[in-house]
């Protein structure tokens, strides 16, 4: 019998992986992992230089794209049917043997693994692997402090509307937001409305070899799907 | 010419550190570590069996304990004294060698190690490697993900005044709350208030060897300083 560990990668460094998740997959014989069809993915270039040779590779490729929405029925019936697919596929795998199943960040931090764990309930034995989270990896590359004695962290996603965005930028010390692409210029509003703009930082790819660290009003143009916003808290400091 | 370097120990399993600060530890000179007077510290006992025999050791004994409440401005001035002195000792030592600061979780949430870092500014090199925060380690420990599709997370700290605690609660989707001690009961409370104390969860020393995970209803007298709350969040999942 074996088992499905989930084995959270960290921000993108490889040093930043934990010692565990380290030895789960340089001694891996099944490795799964996300990726858009047609991309390496990011999860699978993290391990690039600790997998051993005779790795079995498992390339789960979503179906859909953001050409669809989500609030599309159709979206959620091709990932419903998706994550269907794999949950049965490493079932099967750990009849026999271990399968590591790579997660960037944190893997129960708005992770895809967890749509696999669900459903692996009472189905197979999971493992899970706390990683570093993106944002750490990020508020730690701007070498600031995200969070100061009782200062309240928000973390929200850009997909959210720009009224809920600004409210949540309005009522909180310490704003993290995740899922950027196309919701920079709501996001941007958002903050502008807020009033805390001039305060905001983008991490682009952090901890990876082409990390970037800008003032927000700085940025222009496109960023790259592995890119968090922050604003840092300035509570209470002896 | 030597660096201070502030590696992030993670949630306390010694295998849930990263690479990178296995790596800076095992190879340490010089370690320093916050304590509190009379104990070992949890920072120092997550690195027992990581030392090297020749290691050098600074343990920074807090001057304070919770008998002065932090509004107290005697509080802060000796704080303040301690992060000084200690700030003049990490840059001497880092003149000639590294020195290795221990940090619980990930540095830059709510870390002592903070306030070393704002003094020396300009005085020292000054690396910090990120950490698996305490509440990953946490969520991890209920086997449940924290958060899904557009939830709002919401860290907040036990020491917020009882209606803050509870508009917080309210107002998000997911929640983490850090600092807890003495502050239980009027979590309880304000958890109450808002609706959600039959969802919320208390871990207890997440991820080390007496960790406990329990519904907070279930929860009876007193929990130790690594405790902490959470409500997991419920949102979108195809
Ligand atoms: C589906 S979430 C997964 C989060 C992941 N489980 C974690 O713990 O960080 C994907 C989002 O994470 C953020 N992210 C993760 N790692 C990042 C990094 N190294 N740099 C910038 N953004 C990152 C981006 O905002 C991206 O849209
Ligand atoms: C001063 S904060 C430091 C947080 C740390 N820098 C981190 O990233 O987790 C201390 C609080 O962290 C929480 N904590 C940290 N590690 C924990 C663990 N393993 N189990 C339970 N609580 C933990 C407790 O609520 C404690 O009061």
């Amino acid at each position: 019998m074996g088992k499905v560990i989930c084995a959270g990668l960290g921000p993108g460094d490889p040093d930043l992986m934990s010692v565990k998740s380290h030895r789960a997959i340089t001694g891996a014989r099944h490795i799964a992992y996300f990726r858009k069809a047609g991309r390496k993915g990011q999860a699978r270039t993290i391990v690039e230089h600790l997998l051993p040779d005779t790795v079995q590779e498992h390339a789960m490729e979503y179906p859909v794209t953001t050409e669809i929405h989500f609030s599309d029925p159709e979206y959620n019936r091709l990932l419903s049917d998706f994550y269907d697919q794999w949950a049965n596929r490493l079932e099967e795998i750990a009849r026999t043997d271990d399968v590591v199943v790579l997660c960037e960040g944190d893997p129960f931090l708005y992770g895809s693994f967890m749509h696999l764990h669900s459903r692996l309930q009472a189905r197979a034995e999971v493992d899970i692997i706390p990683g570093i989270t993106g944002m750490s990896g990020c508020w730690t590359a701007t070498d600031q402090p995200i969070t100061w004695g009782d200062d309240v962290l928000t973390v929200a996603m850009a997909t959210l509307s720009e009224d809920e965005l600004t409210e949540r930028a309005r009522g909180t010390d310490a704003l993290v937001v995740m899922k950027i692409g196309r919701n920079l210029p709501k996001l941007r509003r958002a903050l502008r409305a807020a009033g805390k703009l001039n305060d905001a930082w983008l991490v682009e790819r952090g901890t990876m070899p082409t990390q970037s660290v800008q003032k927000l009003t700085e940025v222009s143009g496109e960023v790259p799907y592995f890119s968090i916003v922050l604003v840092h808290g300035q509570g209470r400091r002896p």
